[in-house]
């Protein structure tokens, strides 16, 4: 105990998809006890503008060079911030321990001493499921929901289990996947799932410039996706989208012909 | 627009694992505004209190005579309390969306034109990982996470995807599993994941009566669970609990001998 006496400790906390009525209650409490939050870019402007003013904003989205913070960056920007005794806010996009990295921080924390606790987040495939009304399950239709990146280091080929996935009863989401969807849908279909089978294209989910597509993995293995979607674009693959609420599609600003465009070329 | 004139609204508002503090602002925001509150068994006697006063609730968990209410009656009467003008908040544990629901009771009001929106909520996966600091991906250790649930209805076997789940790269969620966990062991087991491979078993997740247990499918596989367990469990099966953060463990009363009996014998 005397070792942690004057130091700081780290909040990993979940933003959600960038909708600030979809942060927990207890991700706000933590981002409002911080001394210094450390945020990601993908953090949406609303909810930065829920951290109190006169609290120190760190944004290791990028470096002024505009490449990425190296992850050994960021680990040793919390560990020094705890150490000199700040309370830390680390906010993620969606929820830090789903693809956010949070648990390779924690894990350099904990072995310093650091206390580090935890605010879940909704991840982007849920909120973008509560907006659309597309479930994740349905009985009938998937079973199962399972959550893959897409997205592979420099030079490294994407290698998934391509039989595993294509499963047509579960929902498969898909982060990061815009870069390599002509890949996978490729793969997915020649490992059995049909052309037709449906999928829902989803960029800047719950925020106000949204937009949705829903295509098919047939037309997503043709065009190869070349125009960069300023902002997280997210797969929902499944027969799940079926269920589209077509009547709330009314309330949010549909920009399919842009997300065609950038995904049918 | 005419036909929804004095019609009321349903809220399909997810609770979370069980924890009022994992609530999402919109969650709290809908369960305040509701006329009625029709909730599942799960949801914890916290969140409950959240709920103003005079706020009319109705349990769906059970009937009188013990048996859980047909799902046909939560769609009929959600139907007549909408159709009687009543803004509905439709609680259930979790997210509604995720082995929730939510969708076969959307798409039934949703046919008779009453609007329904939603709150997904934090799941009791990302509830526990938060809690224990076990990630549900991790770099090398899990590059992807699927839920599945081990409930199979009454007479029915227990018809999985066993070579596509045995994967020991992505963390396997098992909802409802406890009756089947034997089998799923086995099965994971023969499909190729290894005696050793580390399962998490948490019940009563994020509230104050968690127990976890860290044990693994080698274990879980050889004795037949045969007692009950009062509220829900879920295994997270993975190299990733190899992570658990034991110095948060201290925070949580844990009960491992109670959860050890009930798994083992």
């Amino acid at each position: 105990m005397l070792k942690k006496m004057n130091r700081g400790q780290v909040f990993l906390v979940g933003a959600g998809p960038g909708d600030p009525d979809l942060l927990t209650i207890k991700a706000l409490r933590m981002l409002q006890s911080a001394d210094v939050v450390v945020h990601d870019r993908l953090v949406s402007c609303d909810i930065m503008a829920l951290i109190p003013a006169g609290v120190r904003r760190i944004d290791v989205g990028k470096k002024p060079d505009h490449h990425p913070v190296p992850q050994s960056e960021i680990n040793a920007l919390l560990l020094k911030l705890a150490e000199q005794g700040s309370t830390v806010a680390r906010l993620k996009g969606g929820d830090p321990m789903v693809f956010g990295r949070g648990s390779e921080e924690a894990a350099v924390l904990r072995a310093a001493g650091i206390a580090v606790s935890y605010a879940p987040g909704i991840t982007a495939a849920q909120g973008i499921s509560a907006a659309t009304g597309v479930p994740l399950t349905h009985r009938g239709l998937a079973n199962s929901v399972r959550f893959i990146t897409g997205h592979c280091q420099a030079n490294r080929p994407l290698d998934l289990d391509w039989a595993g996935l294509a499963n047509a009863q579960t929902t498969l989401v898909v982060y990061m996947g815009h870069a390599n969807m002509q890949q996978i849908a490729r793969e997915l279909i020649s490992h059995g799932l049909p052309q037709d089978h449906p999928v829902l294209v989803v960029a800047n989910g719950t925020r106000p410039n949204e937009s949705r597509l829903v295509t098919h993995l047939g037309a997503l293995q043709i065009k190869r996706a070349t125009i960069p979607v300023p902002g997280p674009v997210l797969f929902i693959i499944g027969q799940v989208v079926s269920l589209l609420d077509q009547t709330n599609s009314a309330d949010t600003i549909l920009q399919a012909p842009e997300l065609q465009r950038v995904l049918h070329g």
